[in-house]
């Protein structure tokens, strides 16, 4: 498979007709039009996706990749940064949040560790693809290479390549990595062109005190690295993170096979954010499975114009908000398949 | 088992020690405090609700009682009375939007003819258990005598102690009934001391000129029978219906039993109310699945102290909601019955 990068004119915006079609099927089935209300909204964006109604939504994966980053030397989080690490090892041993509700809705997960710092890591289900070892600290110049970008993107799109060699009828989108709120709000901030104090939020849960370091690093690192918000390359070299632009390199394969990409919470929307920077027709496959808590996450759904399913005040990241988002597609996919319409059940229509 | 209505005394607020203890555990696992968010609350209020941590979820009714309303003589519904009773026919045949969602997190649905107008049904599947073949017309009388309203809370209690000696855990409320959302305002009006404007909205999709006839009926309806706000069977008789009551009967029942009942929108809202001012304690056994469109509805969840887990616009009743809500109850219990800890893990905790 060629280059994400290069083939990003396959990246074409779904045609309209088919959400059309889907709505009027929604309006057949045996209940008054619109009362399944956002549910609606979501079958019909996935027909429109995939330009199937109703489209396939078995088999579905959660990307979480993994990466650190070199911000954390700033002290901007509540936990060290071999959590990340930690983390994975939890990941692979099944024992995580994303784990538990990605088997609720019967979702794969796939973790990669596309940038974690020490020695490369060598475990049974894990996919070793690091580019690096971490990322440099953002604030005191660029956090990653152009080409390290690249990299950390054609792995991401080689994941759904492989995965959808098994199969993919959805995409959700996971990440760990301490320090990462840091660079996506620093990624938020640039290509939105809102305030560092606007976009960055508690993460992992730190105390006044660090919450202010951390904008002030967030705030320095733009003023550093002037990253050209226009240019999503530039933005994840300079400030990003290797987890992130991996997870822009997941969305934009979707987005050119037509899978339709259930982002998860903040960094995943920075990651599209940045994405749909490189190719604006991108933006026709994502779908915000919910609203985090992190501020910045709400100027990212602003921006890409979406509206989340969920708000049940989240910010735990890994995947966790796209697993239940999952488990509503097929929710919704599920009414449009299986309702018997007003003629078929010989229920009569409005008076 | 004795009368519900003579045992209301065996239903107490739970110890709560045990949401302590759950949010002890919740703090254990892997991921910053409270990080889960709405979920963590979820998972504690299963506990505290059941004395168990982590509870047994696994096997989950939703009740669906249906019945039809002497009100709709008042055009005060979109559809003609009959979509009651083929929609349950749709019901039994699996074809209804409870019946999907509800096959999607594995719930049972009990659909019992509690009222409904015309001839008794026998239908394979249907628990037939009317009480009366509808109600009164509601804007020129009663809609029910007293005896009527204590007999479908009987019925709605008997369904719930039989499901349960086949094994119950969670609760799901529904109903049908064409013209239940005007009764449900009036009972809401009546309970909440609110006006029948503030509380009245579309139903199945009336247009403004309906919608302006339904609250002059419910207007109608409690200046006509004058209920006493502070008694539910007064209330329920004047004003209510026997899915209604039934449905009450549901909510008395499961929290006799400290077994968590996932209230559905609107019409589930109101039953709980009226349980509720029968006694008070059952409160402590609710949880709402969802924000229903219906302003009623918001009345409802400030009068009950509730705040909603989702809010998707939906307004179809059914037990939609409710099958939406356990399967978020499943993904809650899950996080606390799956989830590794920080010791077990190997995770470090906070720097």
């Amino acid at each position: 498979m060629p280059s994400i990068l290069r083939r990003l004119d396959s990246i074409v915006a779904p045609d309209p007709e088919m959400g059309v079609l889907a709505q009027r099927r929604l309006n057949e089935l045996t209940k008054p039009p619109r009362s399944l209300g956002r549910l609606e909204d979501l079958a019909r964006d996935l027909c429109l996706m995939t330009g199937e109604c109703p489209p396939a939504v078995g088999k579905a994966v959660i990307f979480t990749l993994a990466g650190d980053h070199g911000v954390v030397t700033e002290g901007v989080s509540a936990y060290p940064q071999v959590v990340t690490y930690q983390m994975v090892e939890n990941f692979l041993n099944g024992g995580a949040a994303v784990n538990v509700l990605a088997r609720q809705v019967g979702a794969r997960v796939v973790v990669a560790d596309i940038g974690i710092a020490g020695l490369p890591l060598d475990r049974p289900g894990l996919q070793q693809r690091r580019v690096a070892p971490g990322t440099a600290n953002l604030a005191r110049g660029p956090a990653l290479t152009r080409d390290q970008v690249v990299a950390a993107i054609e792995v991401g799109a080689a994941l759904v390549e492989e995965e959808r060699a098994r199969g993919l009828d959805l995409i959700g989108t996971g990440e760990m990595g301490i320090g990462n709120t840091t660079a996506a709000s620093a990624v938020t901030a640039a290509i939105t062109g809102l305030s560092a104090e606007a976009v960055t939020g508690r993460g992992t849960g730190v105390d006044d005190a660090t919450w202010r370091r951390k904008v002030e690093v967030v705030t320095r690192g733009l003023a550093v690295n002037r990253p050209d918000g226009a240019d999503g390359l530039d933005v994840l070299a300079k400030v990003g993170g290797l987890e992130i632009a991996g997870l822009a390199g997941v969305v934009l394969a979707g987005a050119a096979h037509r899978i339709p990409i259930i982002l998860d919470g903040f960094i995943a929307g920075a990651a599209a954010l940045a994405a749909v920077t490189l190719q604006p027709e991108a933006r026709h496959y994502l779908i915000a499975a919910h609203r985090s808590v992190e501020p910045g996450h709400g100027a990212i759904l602003t921006a890409l114009g979406l509206t989340p399913y969920l708000d049940l005040g989240m910010r735990l990241g890994e995947g966790t908000g796209a697993a239940l988002g999952i488990g509503l597609a097929r929710a919704a996919v599920a009414i449009l398949a299986e309702m018997a319409t007003f003629k078929s059940a010989g229920v009569s229509g409005r008076a």
